[in-house]
């Protein structure tokens, strides 16, 4: 399916979005009962596989071709001085990418996962938010086009991923915006920034809410995200319409894709969360779409890290769902 | 190394374990702050690839050859009727190991782990330790040696689990001898007993900690223990020796090796806690060797199934501490 050409193309499939396979969620529970274990004996990992069933239409789905997709971009609002690192180092970071020496190379690699990196142009930075609108309209079409674009045909498992100087100011100002609130409640260390930088994110925050906050959510997006946050957005709808489960990252790619959810509730019903992260408003973001984690290791790194470890997670809850013999087949009694 | 002879074989070594290379730890940390990600943006990957690194004497360690261990054995005490599965299920689980239909196997898969399942004879349970001590001392030196000899040469990593009908009621009877607290802190649903189920499960831990709770923690495990629970104690010592990582699962596995931690304080210190159970009374053992669970998804299962679960994360660690490029490699600024 090609990309909707104007932001009404969105608001359609927004307001008409497909939902998971009944009878394959019904056929993933009769399965799960039968399985050799005691009921409920695999906790959560039972309901993610379930879910993921459903998602896929297939009750005894597997997990063949994840797919990693980092976004990175330039923000103009990094020239407030909100983080502890050059906006060079984008750009540096996406070499590493293209070299294989980041973190999510190495979690790529591990899980045998396809990893795309779609670089904005990094001399181009969105406008500072608060000033102006982040982007044009063109410009977060072209954004959300890219995150769309991004999914590949043969992807069954969705992460989403970023790398952007200055996001966490970005994503903090979509927190708030969404979520309510004070700028203070949504803004933290990032990568690292001392007490100084932390109060000027809180101001920045602040202004950009005050200029931009009240409207619909993808004017939000738009207005306070960045080229990356815009196209995960994208990516995520884009797998929603096509029936691939995702796992969202971070802080980041939650204010991003939260945007999705206030634009129309259950919009990330295919998606679970990876991690909670390091970033004290991340926790207080997923509590409000209603996600529990699935990991909790106190990463704050982004690039897509913490749920590129958790695919491990839920290929273990699919590997056993669909590889499990039943009471049946093993000749086990108490089934 | 050779399994010991005696049970003074045992306390000589227990009384001087090996530690961790701390020329390796030193490297490690050296190493990790060069890599290119903001200081400490993986959290506790990182602390956990150091910790690896430090056991395996390797600054850039890695994970090729990971197994899992499962021992299975039964129970006097399940003629108390502690279970909600009888006796046989241990042997149909094990038949289901050796068809490879079980979680475990799923897991191994998943993770390219050698799987060994050793079963105990499953027509000669343990001695009820209602009655008397569940193991002789021939019968625990057999048990202990059984998990040291099921360490291959090669593993860079051990997951221990076990299968065992009534074994949770066991698990529960070492923590109360060993943690102190009264029988109901320790008893929970195990595979789903009912009310009843519980409260005998209940009578039947404080009368085998009357008879028995007043020793030295390996003699806990000999005469509350069962024949798995001793062989994963025997497996994990054996790791410590030959400097081998271990990812501990669940209620049973925890209880068994918490004799080791007991006999010698430190004795876990090259074992990481793969995930906290539904069983509730594992968190509380967890805490009371001060290790905090990598994985927190309400599974129930044993076989190692957690912990199996767990390897992934640990991976993870690993392949970004060992794998990622250093700024100075990168070009990244901010180093």
């Amino acid at each position: 399916m090609n990309a909707p050409n104007d932001l009404d193309g969105y608001r359609n499939i927004l307001g008409d979005l497909p939902v998971p396979d009944a009878r394959a969620i019904d056929a993933a529970q009769d399965r799960n009962a039968q399985l050799t274990k005691p009921p409920g004996a695999l906790g959560r990992m039972e309901e993610l596989a379930i879910w993921y069933c459903g998602w896929r239409g297939d009750a005894k789905a597997t997990i063949d071709n994840p797919q990693i997709a980092i976004f990175a971009g330039n923000h103009g609002v990094a020239a407030q001085g909100v983080s502890a690192f050059p906006p060079e180092v984008t750009a540096q970071m996406v070499a590493n990418f293209a070299a294989g020496g980041a973190a999510i190379n190495q979690l790529a690699q591990l899980h045998g996962a396809r990893l795309d990196v779609e670089a904005f142009d990094l001399d181009l930075p969105t406008a500072d938010f608060t000033q102006a609108p982040a982007m044009s309209e063109a410009q977060f079409l072209v954004a959300l086009k890219r995150g769309w674009d991004a999914v590949a045909a043969e992807t069954d498992l969705l992460v989403v991923g970023e790398m952007g100087i200055g996001n966490t100011t970005s994503a903090a100002a979509i927190a708030n915006a969404l979520f309510g609130g004070a700028a203070e409640d949504w803004v933290g260390r990032g990568t690292g920034v001392d007490d100084a930088g932390l109060a000027r994110k809180a101001e920045v925050v602040a202004k950009g809410v005050a200029l931009h906050g009240n409207t619909d959510a993808l004017e939000v997006l738009r207005r306070l995200g960045g080229f990356e946050l815009a196209a995960m957005a994208g990516a995520v709808l884009r797998a929603r319409v096509s029936g691939i489960p995702v796992i969202l990252d971070g802080f980041i790619c939650t204010a991003a894709t939260a945007a999705l959810e206030r634009a129309a509730p259950g919009a990330l019903d295919h998606c679970v969360a990876g991690h909670v992260s390091a970033e004290a408003a991340h926790i207080r973001m997923l509590d409000g779409l209603g996600k529990v984690a699935l990991l909790s290791l106190g990463l704050r790194l982004g690039e897509g890290s913490g749920a590129a470890t958790a695919i491990g997670i839920l290929r273990a809850a699919v590997a056993c769902h669909s590889g499990m013999a039943t009471f049946a087949e093993a000749g086990v009694s108490g089934g």
